[in-house]
């Protein structure tokens, strides 16, 4: 699946707690910065690819959630796929919008990611996470979450005080420990994941977070499942982001700016798997890898879904940008924080900028473009050239439900 | 956007009540038997996409419903896209399959609907209706329809007694009044329309009515919204349908039966446009028929989204198969009959065969392959060669908020 689409423009929310914007208006604000950017207008637009994850639970708006999003900005005829998958939808819209535009069916087309997860009903909230497991299944894998050590009866996982924690920060905890146990991981090789993206998203307008943190900090936090405290747990979070993509006939690069593709996005759902056989990451990216015709070496920067530190600390040995059971020591080196070999999500990652669950996808690919475009102010990665989005959503047998690995370049 | 796809195989269940069996039986019967019928295992499958609306409200499975349902048979690692586009989420996953083997992507996809609407709590199924609109106008359009002179408190719109309708019965019956006004069709036309569907669905093993109904057993059936009976109403159901599309490189056919290829498939959004203005069916019937090469009276036999009877009657006219206005005169002609011209809903339509919301749009294309295929036994259109299905979800502005239009050949 070789794509060949061109990133036109990008566009996103601040994300956070919007209590008084719902998904219109987090929508169109994303919409209408990425048709600027990309210096069209919504009359240009020959389709539209919109991720969410949980409006149905959250807001009521079960179902044509594009639909009514871009009514309100004027938009119909054209055709709208509604498109789910879990904390992975926007991802999953980007790779039909791309898989649409690199095979000649459109030359212009929107692909959106939009959530609203603050309800003033807080159930609603941690109600949606439940949905991103099998719903039949979920009894049980609570009660195996309780026996195997999940601190039950701790509070938030979310970015508040008082709210029930997301049953997922117990699959991540338990995947912590083992790591620990397995490579000798330390909570504090844990801890200055969240510190360094901390740093990270204080140079973020639109993080939901700005204030830094030390590993020390990160560590005297609340414990919300052991080892993880909560700055290690991405918050609860409102927001959208936006990219238009267009065929290369039609690629229009504004002055001064350098042109960034889609050369690959590579999509894989979760199955049942050995603990050491290779899962949806290793296999999204090897196929990533394949399709772009790169190596871990070559990437510059990566946005990864970091809804837990250990995970990014995982995902690092998953898309080999370093050996197994050597993330701890690669953090550690300072390989991943702005100023290393690889910058790790230098937006401040799901833990600070924050993870409105079906937007999280494509404002991966926002910061990575603006990366790739030498705009990304403070953050900015010297002279980057490729940078790899890893966006996970759900959880499915011993693995992420959903999965995409996307590979940029300049 | 030109297609080649091959249909290589289809199933479904019967559609109805299946109060013991969840979205996962229901997926599994569909695609066991669409993998049966194209001669594949599932581990020929490379990708998946997967259309329901109401899962998140009826059932609690808010995400990765494709991925639950498919891991139940066994099926990982390859991508899952679920779609969503209200009453048309299977016609959007198919649409969406297609153009992918199309494009080349893949030689062998799924494209399942499922549904569960009945729950023990009615509320639940009703609810789910109420999210295929944009949801901040619910209050204003029940008013509205209210004001318009929709029966208030007249109970059932679904299958049983006891149920609250849908308010998109008060939304056809609105549009039902208003073409008796002003093209003078009676009410004795649209239950014409009713028992015709009635008699195609008594000779299909997979509907969920099977009586036959004369026009005037129609018109004394219980009032749900004036002018439509119950039998105008299409009832709420339970059901999946599922396809195997494969590209023509690799496309195999069975023995004695002749290959048939998704030739268009046109997807559009609704926007606001004049009541005498073309909307979504006209448009997308315009396209379809383009992009297919062929006339309106080309085809030999239609499968149309009448989840009422006077929207089947409109549609003759929006899709071309009689004038404007007609649509009456045409249905009293028999030509929409089995036996007539260009029989509509040999499957018995909504109506009669059921009405499982996201799978509706693939059971369509399970009817019509059988019928080009010659193995639509009692209901055998004869010698079919040019099919036509006609799929809409949810309402926006003043159309459908999403609507398909599907051409198929031998």
């Amino acid at each position: 699946m070789r794509f060949s689409a061109v990133i036109a423009g990008v566009g996103m929310t601040r994300f956070g707690r919007h209590l008084d914007e719902g998904l219109k208006a987090l929508g169109a604000e994303a919409v209408r910065a990425a048709l600027a950017d990309a210096e069209i207008t919504a009359d240009d637009l020959q389709a539209a690819f919109v991720g969410n994850a949980a409006a149905g639970l959250v807001t009521g708006q079960e179902c044509i959630r594009g639909q009514v999003i871009l009514r309100g900005m004027g938009i119909g005829r054209i055709p709208v796929v509604n498109v789910e998958n879990a904390c992975a939808s926007a991802s999953t819209a980007l790779h039909q919008a791309c898989a649409m535009v690199s095979a000649g069916y459109y030359d212009t087309v929107l692909a959106l990611g939009v959530e609203k997860l603050y309800h003033v009903d807080k159930r609603k909230s941690f109600a949606a996470f439940s949905g991103a497991v099998d719903v039949e299944m979920l009894a049980p894998l609570l009660e195996a979450l309780k026996q195997g050590g999940a601190a039950a009866g701790a509070e938030s996982g979310g970015g508040g005080a008082g709210e029930k924690r997301s049953m997922f920060m117990d699959i991540y905890a338990a995947a912590a420990r083992a790591h620990m146990e397995r490579w000798g991981t330390t909570v504090e090789q844990f801890a200055a994941v969240a510190a360094k993206n901390s740093l990270h998203g204080s140079l973020n307008p639109r993080a939901q977070f700005r204030d830094v943190l030390s590993v020390a900090d990160v560590l005297a936090a609340p414990m919300i499942a052991p080892p993880l405290t909560r700055p290690m747990c991405s918050p609860i979070g409102d927001g959208a982001a936006a990219v238009v993509v267009t065929s290369e006939r039609s690629a229009r690069t504004r002055a001064g700016r350098a042109p960034v593709c889609v050369v690959a996005s590579v999509l894989r759902s979760g199955w049942d798997h050995g603990a050491d056989e290779p899962g949806t990451v290793e296999e999204c990216a090897r196929v990533a890898y394949e399709e772009a015709g790169i190596d871990p070496r070559d990437i510059d920067v990566v946005e990864c879904h970091d809804a837990s530190a250990p995970a990014e600390l995982m995902a690092y040995e998953s898309l080999g940008l370093c050996r197994k059971g050597e993330g701890g020591a690669f953090v550690d080196s300072g390989a991943t924080r702005l100023g290393g070999r690889v910058p790790v999500n230098t937006s401040g990652g799901l833990l600070r900028k924050g993870h409105p669950v079906g937007a999280t996808g494509i404002a991966q690919i926002v910061e990575l473009t603006e990366q790739l475009q030498g705009r990304a102010g403070d953050r900015q990665v010297p002279n980057a050239k490729v940078g790899l989005a890893h966006n996970g959503g759900g959880a499915i047998g011993t693995d992420a439900a959903a999965m995409c690995v996307t590979v940029l370049t300049r």
